[in-house]
């Protein structure tokens, strides 16, 4: 594809090799170095596709026009391609073999280099907070642009398969209504309508629904979503998803779309297939629902092992239905001083856990920590629950509350891949199967959706849970739902599922979730009414976009894969957004704000 | 590219064909007809790719079921796929010279036929508020599918021609800054920085430029853009823009760029270029900025010829600088009767006309109207205006104010071509040029941007520009601005400029446009500074896609190429948005309405 004519320039500042030797070419971009050798001047030129040398010894105009070349300054340059003299070539550089020789050049735009915050070379010398007001400076670097490009990419190479597979893309109202459950909304008051608010999508969920049951049969896109949470580093207020839904799909079906994105976006071998593991079995073995498979030291459940021991901590544990769990360290990977076996309560301290128990062997020894109330008859009936034993460090979670012992064994043994440095490079990814449908909130004393409350319920339990008492903490405990998730590196990288289809089902689900008659009319009211006439079974799955360019582009902040994000307090400190309104603007609104 | 596997049916019901007799097939979808022959049932069975007829002959179970086949139930069937009987057999139908005989039959999801508003078929008998309460039983209507289809391969083609361009999409914030001039903001109060707003962007405009400040070059961006305007008919409160920004580019680049996308969308001829016309001549021979081309009755400007008129009406208007036009239909075209002249001036009224003059021209006779002041002389000079002359019909609008004349001499010029039935098939585009960069407000005393304050002017005006008083209405008055329009049968398809990308200009810019120096800061201040630090020339155009996708499908009604439409009060009479939020949900906004 030819490339449209009318720039300024010939070629970008990254394209030209010795082919290009003896052209006359023009070319626009940054001063991103200056030397001045008495009688020989170089400036580096730079766009986002590279760096070119320009020499000035064909130039016959005044040279003080250099003056103005600050660093930063933008200029234009017309020339002739030379090879460069062999001592001056830089062959790490692609267009190391040649310079331009400047016959022109223009000054577009000086570059105020007194007061220029920062210049946008490595790393920068600037604060974060710096960065993010003089974004525009630091999306010069390399780093952004190129993660720019590949977010580009990526969401060009998802269209395509999507399309390929006769998806269409709708693009879904942003202006709709609160559905007060979930997160908290961002809303927007209405001008015509005084009292009342749009809210801003936490998802197209219903939407993408109401699209199935207008027989749009597959349906994505890559849109926008809006959490008014308080923001942890690794979330924004909005975020970008992968949104897609399909009728007449199996959980297969989605499975195998996934799979089919998932082995383009990450470049996977042929017939790539996601592992699976229900969600019992994530917990079990790793605590979490998101494990991270780049390294062992998988959990073992070892509560019954303890139940007549004389550790009266562990035994009582064990003795209350709680949970015990061991993680062995094998002395290959790394032995624990003193100092490291106490640091790790502090590991497991923000999950509730009070200390991490443990003790070493060595040979026939077994020494350090809880190692006297270790009879042989334990340590063999521990070394009885998993392949790994021999010398190294046993180290125990243990608690009467389940899930605690769950997240302090999974912040243990995450812990331990980084501290032991032995997390494999690569993607692990894997599909979370059979997630509960429900969670049930002890203080509320209700039930709430564990996915969202449109998830489906497996087939064969349709009658259990019409019959079910929504006050009861029991009888819809342990009931999957048709959810799954997709999981890569620890991290959730999507989640979908099977949606519920018929009325009765999905009136109550509202009704396990606490809702009255009203509540449901005027929350969800048009969309129980559209359950009634025809509606395909569906489902389908939503990516987290900005997850996923952060695995690619290999990057630990979500900052770098936005082009403009948000500090942790919501925040754009370029723009000064949120700033204060014109009161006019809030009297055309109908509202004042709440001095209480 | 294969299927994914693991959809419920094996074909969708637009896609059988004789190849595929007696294969067994299942298939999904609505129930579309239902006949009940006695010995013999068929359903049409429906989904958006198409109809395929079911028969029963060769059903062993209880056809009972076909009880709960209601339309718009939705079925799975699995049947082996026949040849119809030649006299069954229906060309008219992609299917319909096969038919699936249905071993098993189950339905999915049973309408509630009786309580349904309205049957998605053909033209729908329903009130519009109806069809966008249940917009997603509309949605089945072969009409709606196409389009949102033909929208989403739209999207596709852009994005594709874009990216062979080496432009990248990059999503720039929904949550950004107000900035009070032009449209109304939406706006989102902040939960974490009480009295503070968000707003939802007109259009990415400051975002794009500091994109280009941060090197990325060619941007490009399907985006939503919100305006909180009083809506017509023809307008959505949220919209999508194809955004697009180069830097480096000259305005040839844009126009070429503007032409490669309208020939692949429109299907144009190969080297399709845009006619060109000035601002001006546009005015001067439609008295409208969009003219249509599909259509002749060009405007003559034929003020001079009755400054020594007897008819004092025009000569008044001649005398005080004013403006008459006229139009020539000739009488092949059509003809008027009394009250066809008479009611001319409704057409005009709404555009501050009085009324349309006219007279009629039959060989030698002049009659009717104004004929009795229409000497031979002025006859001889209208003739001499234009190619068209003889038999036909003369009109004429007159104004003191130019505007006025324009604007009824176009609504004069639209309405004939509709009643005259005169407007051709297919597509008239146009590049407008030479847009005047401002216009004089006189209520408010200052000037306000045609585009918007980052237009750039004329280089060779750099000097004239800086030097001008903000508060001279004439200084500044036709000065004209970088900037272009594409104008495609009579609607504006989009619009671009080149940029400021010097800060003397921008500041002068914002000055002229009545701000003060506070003001400056707290608007644009960042911005401002931005432009210090090396900026690169830059330019580009936003397309509005509903409008073309409007053009795309032939239809008038913007709701068509809308997923989910919202009234002309700005309602979603679906989910009921906007609705009244919970106290909740406002005290930790701080805010609270005003019962003023």
């Amino acid at each position: 594809m030819a490339e449209i004519k009318g720039l300024m320039r010939t070629h970008n500042c990254g394209e030209l090799r010795e082919e290009h030797v003896g052209q006359t070419v023009t070319l626009c971009g940054w001063v991103n170095k200056y030397r001045d050798l008495g009688a020989l001047h170089f400036i580096d030129i730079r766009d986002k596709y590279g760096l070119t040398q320009l020499g000035f010894e064909a130039f016959t105009g005044d040279l003080a026009i250099l003056k103005d070349c600050a660093l930063e300054s933008v200029i234009k340059v017309t020339g002739e391609v030379a090879k460069r003299p062999e001592a001056a070539q830089n062959k790490k550089m692609d267009t190391g073999l040649v310079e331009v020789q400047v016959k022109e050049i223009e000054v577009l735009s000086r570059n105020d280099i007194d007061n220029i915050p920062f210049l946008p070379f490595g790393q920068i010398e600037a604060t974060e907070d710096l960065k993010l007001k003089y974004r525009y400076l630091e999306l010069r670097t390399k780093k952004l642009q190129d993660i720019l490009a590949l977010r580009s990419k990526a969401t060009n190479t998802v269209r395509r398969i999507l399309q390929e597979q006769k998806f269409i893309e709708v693009e879904t109202p942003i202006l709709y209504k609160s559905t007060p459950e979930g997160a908290r909304d961002y809303v927007v008051p209405s001008r015509v309508h005084p009292g009342k608010v749009y809210a801003l999508p936490q998802s197209p969920q219903t939407l993408k629904q109401l699209l199935m049951i207008g027989s749009t049969d597959k349906y994505f896109q890559i849109c926008r979503c809006f959490r008014d949470e308080d923001l942890r580093a690794d979330r924004q207020p909005e975020f970008t998803q992968i949104d897609m839904e399909i009728s007449f799909a199996t959980p297969e079906y989605i499975k195998n779309l996934v799979e089919k994105i998932l082995g383009e976006l990450f470049d996977l071998e042929d017939g790539f297939t996601l592992p699976m593991m229900s969600y019992n079995e994530a917990l079990a073995r790793f605590g979490s629902d998101k494990p991270d498979l780049r390294f062992g030291l998988e959990h073992r459940i070892v509560t019954n092992i303890f139940k007549d021991s004389d550790f009266s901590v562990f035994s009582s544990v064990a003795g209350a239905n709680g949970l015990i769990k061991a993680i062995f360290v094998p002395e290959a990977m790394g032995s624990f001083s003193r100092k490291d076996t106490d640091a790790l309560t502090e590991v497991v301290k923000p999950h509730g856990g009070k200390g991490v128990a443990f003790f070493k062997v060595s040979g026939e020894e077994r020494t350090g920590g809880i190692s006297k109330f270790i009879t042989d008859e334990i340590y063999q009936a521990l070394v009885a629950t998993g392949e790994e034993s021999g010398n190294g460090t046993w180290l125990f979670c243990a608690d009467a509350d389940h899930d605690t012992t769950h997240g302090c064994a999974d912040a243990l043994r995450r812990h331990l891949g980084k501290k032991l440095d032995i997390i494999e490079d690569g993607y692990k990814f894997l599909w979370v199967y059979d997630f509960p449908l429900l969670e049930w909130n002890p203080d509320d004393k209700r039930y709430i959706a564990r996915h969202h409350p449109f998830t489906m319920i497996n087939v064969d339990q349709k009658d259990t849970f019409i019959a079910a008492d929504p006050k009861d903490s029991e009888s819809l405990k342990d009931m999957p739902a048709q959810a799954y998730d997709v999981v890569c590196n620890g991290y959730e990288l999507g989640g979908g599922s099977i949606r519920i289809h018929e009325q009765p089902i999905q009136k109550k689900m509202f009704e396990v979730l606490g809702m009255g008659e009203e509540e449901i009319q005027s929350q969800f009211g048009f969309f129980v009414e559209a359950l009634k006439y025809g509606v395909p079974p569906h489902g389908g799955l939503a990516f987290g976009l900005d997850r996923i360019i952060m695995l690619l582009a290999k990057t630990d902040s979500i900052r770098d894969v936005i082009a403009f994000p948000k500090t942790t307090s919501a925040s754009d400190l370029m723009s000064k957004a949120p700033s204060v309104p014109a009161q006019a603007q809030l009297d055309e609104l109908h509202f004042n704000w709440n001095k209480k």
